[in-house]
């Protein structure tokens, strides 16, 4: 029981289809997330991959999300476009927003997306890597629930708030990092704490604002932002965009909503898409050269890499191999897509 | 000599605007740059104030600015404009495109400006809080001279590429951040070496590759990001935006046609302006509330405060009080006043 399973990425699919269909999850809304979930799987990032499924049944299954949200897009100006997910999974509001979105930064050059009323359990990188790879430059902003202290303070109040940002490339895939404002995931602490091990000074204070090594005190506690204050800054920056904005929710009225304990709460994101072809550098092709240049006198120096290079590698591996997932996931996917919820409602 | 000087907001005015003009420096250049640098000194930041002023007038004199340069708006789609700075200094060039930039973010809801061609001596923040004093969310980014490593590299590369948010409020200034990807500004250094202080660790690495605290052997070899490989991933982020996409230079590409010894070098900018009535939050007036109330909760908090705060109140008792600066840098200012540039030839 402690083993792996190899699967095939069409076999993944299958199953993890399989399994949100076998729960109410329309067709619609099992096929976006399924996408999602395999992408991030292959591309070597199991933390948002297949170990996500489990909770978007169970969110269905307690009646937190709309298993069969129909995401309405509404045309807010020549350069924005919102879409409210109507209380479902944000891979459908996404894949639907897409599409106008792209247009618009084409039309105008520059254009901005709202998603409301939605749940993101997802990596942020794949929504600004699909935009890259039809040669957009691509930002996305999401909240979360309150985790990180501002700072200064010691009580949690924004989000882990990743940002995310994606630079096309004339060959291969996109540039694209998402990383997340908070010196550490929450999920990464989470595996502490099951494991046992302590955390780095400088990701946690404990619930009385002192530095804590303990990651159930930290957990209890706030998360702190990366590099200081300037990650607070971003923090505080990503809550706006996303929050305020999109007219969407901040992290502490999400988690004053809905509690974290069994996934993400309702939330909402802000993207934005440039064509680079419209801002001055010349025409598409001249601007992406230009950008290779930079990533060549990157790469030219010994030990460093270009941002989502490490996913490139585990796209290519599990492209001819296969994905390789805990049995145990496998196992509780596996019953899922049979019907079986047992756990999902024990859990 | 080693005191200070104090003037009044409308003295400190004529004192820079005397000292541009006596070099050559156009009226309407001057009178941007002297507005920049008058508002800076005002709020509280000398390192981007004042003491800039030689080195606008010595770039002009050494025939490295155009100091009469016009510069040229090109409206490039309907969300973005471009200001040509035709060599000259960036306040002109960012007044210039301020109201296009606005008036396209306005209309279609978001708009992008890039500014090519332009000698960036000032801070970011004033650029981004003249946007949202007139009601708009904004962002800058600025490259500069290749003085930070890539993350897991040993070379200056990127520049020290800060970059500028501002949010409007109903009351009172905007909440505005502007900050380096460094881990610390060159200046800072610049000045712990000048004061024979050793820099902490984490700030810059010496030519072999080697940590250190000695700031003549970190200025030697080149700066580090802040927050490790997310700072890197930002300053890289920058460089795209403001080199490839505006189409202007990377950092190294600027180091590489005029060497940074005595101001910087030729650049490009790229700023973001989003009108907030217009991305789904509702009217502007409640978006700006809704942002209140996040400002509420941080301030809720005992130990923190929001961006520019500090600026706000060193704003209030400059004009309460005007401005203290050294004895020597208003000598010098005075005497390139008269006309002389003795110190300005050698220097």
């Amino acid at each position: 029981m402690t083993g792996t399973v190899r699967l095939t990425l069409a076999e993944a699919d299958t199953l993890v289809h399989a399994a949100l269909t076998a729960h109410g999850i329309s067709e619609d809304q099992a096929r976006a997330i399924t996408d999602t979930v395999v992408m991030t799987e292959r591309d070597g990032c199991p933390s948002h991959g297949m170990f996500r499924v489990p909770g978007y049944i169970l969110s269905a299954l307690r009646g937190r999300t709309t298993p069969g949200a129909v995401p309405v897009v509404y045309d807010l100006a020549p350069g924005v476009v919102r879409v409210d997910a109507a209380n479902g999974y944000s891979p459908l509001a996404l894949k639907v927003g897409r599409k106008p979105l792209a247009e618009k930064a084409r039309k105008q050059g520059i254009a901005a997306m709202g998603i409301v009323n939605a749940y993101h359990f997802a990596a942020l990188w794949p929504e600004v890597e699909a935009l890259a790879a039809e040669g957009l430059v691509a930002f996305a902003f999401v909240m979360g629930q309150a985790d990180v202290a501002p700072s200064g303070g010691i009580k949690p109040l924004f989000g882990t708030n990743p940002m995310a940002f994606a630079w096309p490339r004339r060959e291969g895939p996109p540039v694209v990092f998402d990383q997340s404002s908070a010196a550490r995931s929450r999920g990464d602490i989470m595996l502490h704490e099951r494991d046992g091990k302590p955390i780095p000074l400088g990701v946690a204070i404990d619930k009385h604002g002192d530095p804590t090594t303990d990651p159930t005190a930290g957990l209890a506690g706030a998360q702190l932002p990366f590099g200081g204050y300037k990650g607070g800054n971003l923090a505080l920056m990503v809550e706006l965009l996303a929050g305020a904005l999109a007219g969407g929710l901040f992290s502490y009225e999400s988690s004053a909503v809905q509690p974290e304990e069994w996934g993400p709460s309702i939330g909402s994101e802000f993207m934005i898409a440039i064509d680079p072809a419209r801002c001055g550098g010349g025409s598409a092709e001249a601007v992406l050269d230009h950008g290779e240049a930079l990533f060549a006198q990157v790469l030219d120096q010994e030990g460093t890499r270009l941002p989502a290079q490490r996913r490139a590698v585990a796209r290519a591996k599990s492209k001819a191999e296969g994905v390789e997932i805990p049995q145990l996931l496998h196992d509780r996917i596996a019953a899922l897509a049979r019907g079986d919820t047992a756990l999902e409602e024990a859990g």
